[in-house]
């Protein structure tokens, strides 16, 4: 009997676990799924997402992992107590979803369509926008997101360059990696696609110098994580003309507050954190995989580097 | 050498003129364009525009060929002195740019982003769309620029029908033809691009009875030609909650006239005939290429079917 801890908010239980489920028992794995752990020295595997009820996992002392329901780690590599092996939701049905609202919001900027979407008067001028093969599109992260929104965006003819800490190889997507790699990847970006985890070393990432680099009339879209951008330095940059918008997804502080300037400012499209998700059906079919693979003895599926962050 | 007659506004000249003679130079093809014609009966190729000044072709007794600088040629097929050989703009600038349009627009609507790009105060309401697998695109018309467009956004995963008056085949779409194949087009199609030719069948082919077919809360996107709607039927469907929006590329009239209330209308969006434009460098390959074969005594590219109007 595999003794599983599902740790989520209470909305999470009825979603995700009758899909895991049905999923582990297609596997022939007996298990049993708790939401409360009366004897943690019992639980096998920890299902978690980052704002769930377990913050202490030190008890958990024969877990063999800790399954996040999240993309997006970062609240779990600061915790000191978690020293299981940990591991990412990387799935399909979210990869899916990231490529749809990268493609879409760049073919959108790309094509201007503000412009007739917001219209309120009559006006017929012509503008034909230049062809994909002539627009330069960077993405800042080649994870599985990142990678896969590059080759989307190429194989609809854009002219994409990604860039990653370290060197990768994707086709028909001009590879950069390293500092150098960081500029020429920013200068060269009339539309740029931040898919970046959230790390020390990424924080900020944009700041008023990145941000300078940037051609311009340049677009930034971030569907990647909020705290990758200064925010003062983004509205600076807006203000004075030398960016021409900004799509974001993500924000420092969810949902972001009525006040926060980029709910009113012009040249800011704000959208509530839905440019993927991980949808149930698809993230119990990876997470019972992974206890498989527990249980064989199989190296896991998107274990995180803890000394990378991600 | 041959004679070759531009008939085009006289804007067109000076972006076509060049680089038709570079890439007929680049064939060895001796060659002479003139905009204005002395001798009709020396004419060997009409380059022309449907608003250009030639409107009679009886007197170009030995022209070989009609070359249209538009994909459209319904004002050509219309017009009985035109007896020669009529080829109609197909080129590869001109499909990616409408696929491009078509690519955006959908992404655009399936992603719901008017609701983001239009917000004037703080909402933070995630509501995440359903995948591109999980939605219904139909695209009637299967020719250059709808198979393109079938194709691309079958590649974006959309769930895709095509239809067309003859049966077609393409891969990754589900294409469907003649009558009982159009009900189910538009019975599947939450999302509905128009790429047909105009004919004398196609016109008002989008009338009452087929908007009421189309399911609740679908969206049109029309880059065709205008005439493949009615409008009135259009704007009622709209007005009762049938349809949800309506993104509009081509009309009866063009430049769409101020007073028309498509451009009032809060679920109609107006672009001003951007979709595809024929861009002179490409155009004028595919130009020089059907000289050659004309030349060559090789059959033509892109030849209409004056039968069938396209």
């Amino acid at each position: 009997m595999i003794e599983i801890l599902f740790s989520a908010p209470e909305s999470y239980g009825g979603k995700y676990i009758p899909p895991i489920r049905e999923a582990l028992d297609s596997f022939g794995l007996a298990h049993r799924i708790e939401t409360e752990c009366s004897d943690p020295e019992r639980v096998d595997y920890i299902i978690c997402a980052p704002n769930g009820p377990v913050t202490d996992f030190s008890p958990f002392t024969h877990a063999k992992a800790v399954l996040s329901l999240w993309a997006g780690v970062e609240r779990f590599v600061d915790n000191p107590s978690l020293t299981q092996p940990l591991l990412r939701m990387v799935n399909p049905g979210m990869t899916a979803g990231m490529v749809e609202y990268v493609t879409g919001h760049v073919l959108r900027h790309h094509l201007g369509m503000d412009a007739h979407i917001r219209r309120e008067k009559p006006e017929w001028q012509p503008k034909i926008p230049p062809l994909a093969s002539e627009r330069r599109v960077s993405v800042l992260g080649l994870g599985a997101l990142g990678q896969a929104s590059a080759q989307a965006l190429a194989g609809l003819g854009f002219d994409v360059a990604g860039w990653s800490r370290s060197p990768k190889s994707i086709a028909g997507v001009r590879c950069l990696s390293g500092a150098n790699g960081l500029e020429e990847a920013l200068g060269r970006a009339e539309i740029l696609v931040l898919l970046l985890p959230l790390t020390v070393e990424t924080e900020n990432i944009l700041d008023a110098a990145r941000l300078a680099r940037l051609p311009e009339g340049a677009v930034i879209i971030n569907p990647g994580r909020g705290p990758l951008i200064d925010d003062e330095a983004l509205l600076a940059a807006l203000d004075r003309g030398h960016l021409a918008h900004a799509t974001l997804d993500v924000f420092r502080t969810e949902p972001l507050p009525g006040a926060h300037p980029f709910w009113h400012h012009p040249q800011i499209t704000v959208t509530p954190h839905i440019a993927s998700d991980t949808r149930p059906a698809h993230a119990a079919r990876v997470i019972a995989e992974n206890i498989r693979r527990g249980e064989a003895g199989e190296p896991f599926l998107h274990q995180v580097d803890r000394s990378a962050g991600y």
